[in-house]
């Protein structure tokens, strides 16, 4: 049987994940700067490639603000670049020693970070991903195969280009980058079948393309499908405070996943919290959506209904709801979480360690905004994706993430069963 | 479309999952000395019931090693007891605070371990395996779905009603334990299927029974299909260390994953290592496949093909080839690893270190067995399985690997967009 093109292009990749992983940090760093400067001396090539797909996406009807996520310019270009060299600038997670002990047959335990081997990437519309993810996955010592979607296929072929050159000029393979040009489903569906050659696969964009990945895959998957985030707003709690994280909640960006899509609110502070609340949401165009106990509160607020509790609406409509303490609080959030970033906003620290641990969601938040959840904000240096699955990573995912601990032992001759010598 | 009785029983398990999270140590710890007794109370059912099962095996023909995998007797059903007291000993993972540190805006992040949910073992033959693998599930917050072989279901069935029995008493809900009684094929296929309800699967047992697991679920899966495990005698090194591991590590326990299978000689140490080797592994009844030059220094060797280099005997038979060097050692580790296991007997520090460096196997031995490969000798207190997924957890998994980090973020009212205020 012929090997079909992208399970060459697999294996090719796997042997070059042999020499990434191999590399030093400073040889890493390097091909990262490289990639960068890469990036902006091809700046003309990847403008001209870029403007063909947005020419693509003007022809087919695409949408204004699905262009400009689309869209490259110098600047934007520049921040890529950019965003290379902080990669370069941040920790090697790999070779870190996590832990290390002796036994008391003498024998020394080291736990030790290594790279995951190839990781795919499957992703949407903006080209900037392409040489985010490849940078990620490079200075955790990881080959990666991108696959992006067709409306950014020029774009993210040139920016490729670009990085192949750069592991060219280091004398390193060039298939530590892989772009899949071969954009059928069935590809995608190949790819991720490749469960002895492929160690990962992250997908990012859409539910649907997201589902197909994790309903398909027999590579590993990290994911989320979306995000449900609650904040509740207890009693007793400091309402201003409860105000300011719930409008840079919903408003600051209502198309991320960390953004709030309900707000629950204890009884004995709903009078006092919701018409203010109302008030200042709408002020910034947000509708809101609620139970009858919020309604009576706010005049003209729409009815939720269980779909809006379960929304994830990526826009400025807020569901609303009255509980009777948080007790029942935490019971709707358990209904209806996505696993994402729930907040919880109270004096009392008990009312806040009881919400903690009765929520399995990836990330709490005690009096602090639910957009916090981002791998930027958390201190992890940048993201690579977000998991909502309960293994290996869990929130937002940085370089460590993109590595795994494994064992050395080191002895002078121990054995296990010295009788039998 | 009714519910079919695994999902029933799937989200059963999903429930009582949030009972078992949220418990404290010292209740999980008096939970697990509560089965221990109940075990031992219900010895005479249990050991009823196992009868069953070895007169079902032997009537089927079944031979008496895998008879005697089976068996139980009063001895060693107090030592499955013991296992369980000796998981309540271990310390627990669930809220353990990995990291914690403050963000220059002033919030507090930590990352706190939290149990993974709902764990399905699927595992053959020994019956200690039910109540092994649902302590540690239990030890580390998780409800478990236990799917044994029907060889011992009678056995099997005995022992869940036990720790049931203790759940009870504890009033816990029961279906923190699940065994699956329906031991069709299609249970198990829905069953690992059932990807927003179970949150990991770990099939233990022969290669078929995990490569059918690894090919059909959508739940994550962790698995090892086997142990090739290596060991190479470097030059210069200490040939008299490097027999005494290589009797151990062939000679202790051959049927064991990290039993050795192929032995790899440098050149330069062949002439007065390989003769000896052969004398004393010949001595323990052990037969020796091996290349022309290994044969050329053994008299009667017979000849390796490249699927002994392949092979995991689980038998008392090794390969053995000479190398000419550390790289070519590499080359082959590389070619024909499982990822298990690779040891390395050398004096000189920077072959080992390049060694260690160049193999991407689970576990890396310098100079001691390959036997210590398993979770109680590395210091895991205990092992659920061993994986060579590079994912989540890599090598031996202890109940730290049946949990996963999760953020939990406390602020003062920080915002990330203060200007919307």
């Amino acid at each position: 049987m012929a090997t079909s093109d992208i399970k060459t292009q697999a294996l090719q990749a796997r042997e070059a994940a042999r020499a990434i992983a191999q590399l030093s940090t400073s040889a890493k760093d390097a091909l990262l700067r490289a990639m960068a400067q890469a990036l902006e001396d091809d700046a003309e090539v990847i403008l001209a490639a870029n403007a063909r797909d947005i020419e693509a996406a003007a022809a087919k009807g695409v949408g204004s603000a699905m262009q400009d996520r689309l869209r490259l310019d110098g600047k934007r270009l520049g921040g890529v670049a950019d965003a290379l060299r902080e990669v370069a600038d941040l920790p090697d997670p790999v070779g870190q020693v996590t832990r290390t002990y002796d036994r008391p047959n003498g024998i020394q335990v080291e736990r030790v970070r290594v790279p995951l081997g190839v990781i795919a990437m499957i992703y949407e519309a903006r080209p900037n991903v392409t040489a985010d993810a490849a940078a990620l996955c490079i200075k955790a010592g990881n080959a990666v195969i991108l696959r992006g979607g067709s409306e950014a296929i020029h774009s993210n072929t040139a920016i490729a280009a670009s990085l192949k050159r750069a592991l060219a000029a280091a004398g390193l393979p060039q298939d530590v980058v892989t772009l899949v040009e071969d954009l059928r489903r069935d590809t995608i569906l190949e790819l991720i079948q490749l469960n002895d050659i492929v160690d990962l696969v992250i997908p990012r964009g859409g539910e649907g393309l997201i589902r197909f990945v994790a309903e398909h895959a027999r590579v590993p998957v990290i994911k989320h499908y979306k995000g449900v985030c609650h904040q509740y707003v207890d009693a007793p709690s400091d309402l201003g405070l409860a105000l300011d994280l719930l409008i840079d909640g919903k408003v600051s960006r209502p198309a991320a996943c960390n953004a709030l899509e309900t707000l629950l609110v204890h009884a004995d502070v709903a009078a006092a919290f919701l018409p203010r609340a109302a008030e200042a949401l709408r002020a910034r165009g947000v509708e809101l959506r609620g139970d009858d106990r919020s309604r009576a509160l706010v005049p003209d607020m729409a009815a939720a209904s269980d779909d809006d509790y379960a929304a994830e609406y990526l826009d400025l409509v807020l569901a609303v709801r009255v509980v009777d303490d948080l007790e029942q609080a935490i019971a709707h959030v358990q209904r209806y979480a996505s696993d994402h970033t729930e907040v919880i906003v109270t004096s009392d620290p008990a009312h806040a360690a009881r919400f903690v641990q009765a929520l399995r969601s990836a990330v709490v938040m005690v009096n602090a905004s639910s957009r916090f959840s981002d791998g930027g904000e958390l201190g992890l240096g940048a993201e690579i994706g977000i998991s909502t699955t309960r293994l290996h990573s869990y929130g937002p995912m940085g370089l460590e993430a993109l590595t795994v601990e494994r064992f050395v032992v080191r002895g002078q001759g121990q054995v296990r069963h010295p009788d039998l010598l």
